[in-house]
């Protein structure tokens, strides 16, 4: 399924003969070679040769060593240097901390800090709620990881961790204007990580928790909010579950089926899965089944940790076990936080009808998205380069904002439906269709839209 | 001694009346009140009244409110509305998060986040050192403090002190290009505080240890340069001691005395205080005795912890005992890194001849500057309306600057020296005099040069 990609895009700086042909010869080996032509210069031309700069996209590493041995095997051609874009993108990181204030004068100096500042302070021992107006606490969000569970590379550490951090900070500043900062932690333990976090949060007015494994995901969570003042998150659970339940209040106005009615099958009850399945049944679903590696979690299955029993307890009430395959006959609704390549075209021909399919596996979905599309009404996956798009990113920008305006101290569920309702909004009547059934993330009415609904419950809760 | 000053800055709107002659009068008010008028504008004009905004530096808190209460009093005038421009400077923080790279299109978010930021992870799995080249951790040092001694408000807490933090890290940029991120912590045991930096230092080239308090900060200091592989660095006692060395570099070129043949006293055996005592010690002086609250530090004295049994062991070859004025009558040179009014002029006059007094305790110094003056040759302060300002801002953003371009581990004493030696070499024998022995903080030379020589040493440390 691997397609050329941004993410494997290199520069190679090629020679070649100093005819008019070689930049198109050299244009259609690197094509031959499966690698999307992006833009081709000539940087240098002389009477005995030519240096053409041609930027591709490969579709992994070894594609791109292919490439370069099938330039460099091509008659007249030698690349000289390879370059590769996303390599170059993040030396010495993507992030940089700013002065907001001026300080090229000595009164700048003065007022920004001593002695100037001296008085900010003094206001802020007498009373310390003067912090949310006077620091980087109005609009800092702490982005923290143990680096345990990152992207689909599991259990990498903190400094591996920390490019996927960086990037998520430029993704809260770019989307919502949210100032957020990398905490990647040199210590798995959960009473370490609840302990350190309490001890840096003066700074902040919120947690990001991020790519921390489940079991100890839920209770790192549950033990910050219950000790700290300040709303703690944790995107992998709530920031999929907001943008997944988004699209599926308007995949149901295309099939025209009720909540309450649903037959739901979730794949992989982790952190990602279990947050759904929280989420829809707060939003009215009776009738959903998470399925773990050992099959469908039902009372008298093997429940390893607390969130697993509360799954068991509270979700499929028809009790049934067995596989995937098993459970998903009859569904309406397949949604898929696990692995790849675990149904085929087939297991969802045994679907309902007008069954929706959300395969959200990473970076390959549980299904081939042009066979599942065979047999369901609607489907969508993680990926950009297929339609409807589930991303994260349609979330928690917005969400943090919003919490962040409203000085909230704490999340509710109320708030990740009404976040969930304001992206699902974004989608017009008359743009909706099976292939578009959530915004683009560039589109700039969500992230103003979720920070609203965010900050009216937070309002309507205070 | 209180002047007019930056950090006292206020913006008066004032309705008056229209006639030719009332701005000037207006400024006539404002300066019979003590205030050193900035600006004056006139807002606005009608046939019946004027509106002028006047912007003045005042001398304290209460100063700000005599001036509005004189001009309201002042016969056709009234104030509209008072903006403090310091408050108005730390609305919502002093510093942000940004981006370094473009996000704006879909290919843009393929590099810096999924799928090609996995790649820039994976590499880093393999080889952790490569965080150095494609992070933060290239250019990132955290300000680290427990709000436990923040300026001259002693134990204020970390939400008090960060307004202190983002004016370090606001100063760290602006003048070194360093990265720097404020960590305030909600702790105040040494033990837990060694735990926290040590688990957030993944991010982090560096650690600048502030406004900790003596003598706690010693152990916490000692303790995190044996436990990290990045270098820690309490700038309250180092960066001190690196300007004030600096300083006693160049008064000794104008009076012409050698580092040992000095009799020294310092005033405080604090974080500062002790540092100066071993910075000198490693430049040559021999006789140097410290003043604690109890009197002279010697080895029949009251020594409440390890750094005082140490000062006790290494300095004070005479053995000298009594108050701060018995021992400094016939020194060459005084410190002061202690508390105001101490000294008088007379204390200065037992001096011995040609005498050199950098008198820091900040705000007001331990003595009179210009009592000083009148018996000594060469007087330094902390403060920027006198004339050789010893401030901590000459050392440390160099100072990183040449430890994150070296990438080293830890810190020498030999790099302390260089600096100071980097710093005092910035003024040019043409402009030596005894009211010029160190540059201005916006000398544009002083920071490269401070890394150069801090990078120089590390190199032939390595």
């Amino acid at each position: 399924m691997a397609a050329p990609s941004p993410g494997y895009s290199i520069t190679l700086r090629v020679d070649g003969p100093p005819d008019f042909g070689a930049t198109t010869r050299l244009a259609h080996v690197v094509a031959e070679a499966g690698a999307a032509v992006q833009a081709l210069d000539v940087a240098e031309s002389s009477g005995d040769h030519v240096t053409v700069d041609v930027t591709v996209h490969g579709t992994s590493e070894e594609h791109g060593e292919q490439i370069r041995a099938a330039v460099d095997a091509a008659e007249g051609f030698t690349v000289r240097h390879v370059s590769d874009r996303t390599f170059l993108l993040h030396l010495g990181g993507k992030l940089e901390v700013v002065p907001k204030v001026p300080l090229t004068h000595r009164d700048d100096l003065s007022r920004a800090y001593t002695p100037g500042v001296a008085r900010i302070s003094r206001a802020i021992a007498a009373d310390k709620s003067d912090a949310r107006r006077l620091t980087i606490k109005r609009n800092t969000v702490a982005v923290v990881t143990d680096g345990s569970a990152v992207l689909g590379l599991g259990n990498i550490g903190p400094e591996a961790a920390l490019p996927v951090m960086e990037g998520k900070a430029a993704l809260f500043k770019q989307f919502a204007g949210v100032d957020a900062w990398p905490v990647c932690l040199a210590t798995q333990d959960t009473e370490e990580i609840i302990s350190v976090v309490k001890a840096i949060a003066p700074v902040y007015a919120g947690v990001n928790l991020e790519d921390i494994a489940a079991p100890q995901c839920f209770e790192i969570e549950r033990r910050l909010r219950d000790e700290l003042d300040i709303p703690v998150f944790h995107d992998d659970q709530h920031g999929t579950a907001i943008v997944v339940y988004a699209a599926l209040i308007n995949a149901l106005r295309i099939v025209d089926k009720e909540m309450a009615d649903l037959r739901v099958v979730v794949s992989g009850v982790g952190a990602a899965g279990s947050a759904i399945i929280r989420l829809l049944l707060r939003a009215g679903v009776t009738d959903i089944v998470g399925v773990g590696r050992t099959g469908a979690v039902h009372r008298g299955a093997e429940l390893p940790d607390p969130m697993r029993v509360w799954l068991a307890e509270h979700t499929n009430p028809r009790q049934v076990t067995g596989s995937l395959q098993d459970v998903l006959e009859g569904a309406d609704v397949f949604i898929g936080v696990s692995a790849p390549g675990i149904l085929t075209g087939d297991d969802i021909a045994t679907m309902a009808d007008r069954a929706i399919v959300f395969a959200l596996a990473n970076p390959d979905p549980e299904v081939d998205p042009v066979e599942a599309l065979a047999h369901a009404a609607i489907v969508a996956t993680g990926r950009s380069d297929y339609p409807n798009q589930i991303n994260n990113v349609l979330a928690f920008p917005g969400f943090f904002r919003g919490l962040l305006d409203a000085q909230t101290t704490s999340i509710s569920d109320a708030m990740l439906s009404a976040a969930a309702e304001a992206i699902a909004g974004c989608v017009a009547d008359g743009e909706l269709n099976s292939s578009f059934i959530i915004p683009s993330v560039f589109h700039p009415d969500v992230a103003p839209a979720v920070a609203q609904a965010v900050a009216r419950v937070a309002e309507e809760e205070r």
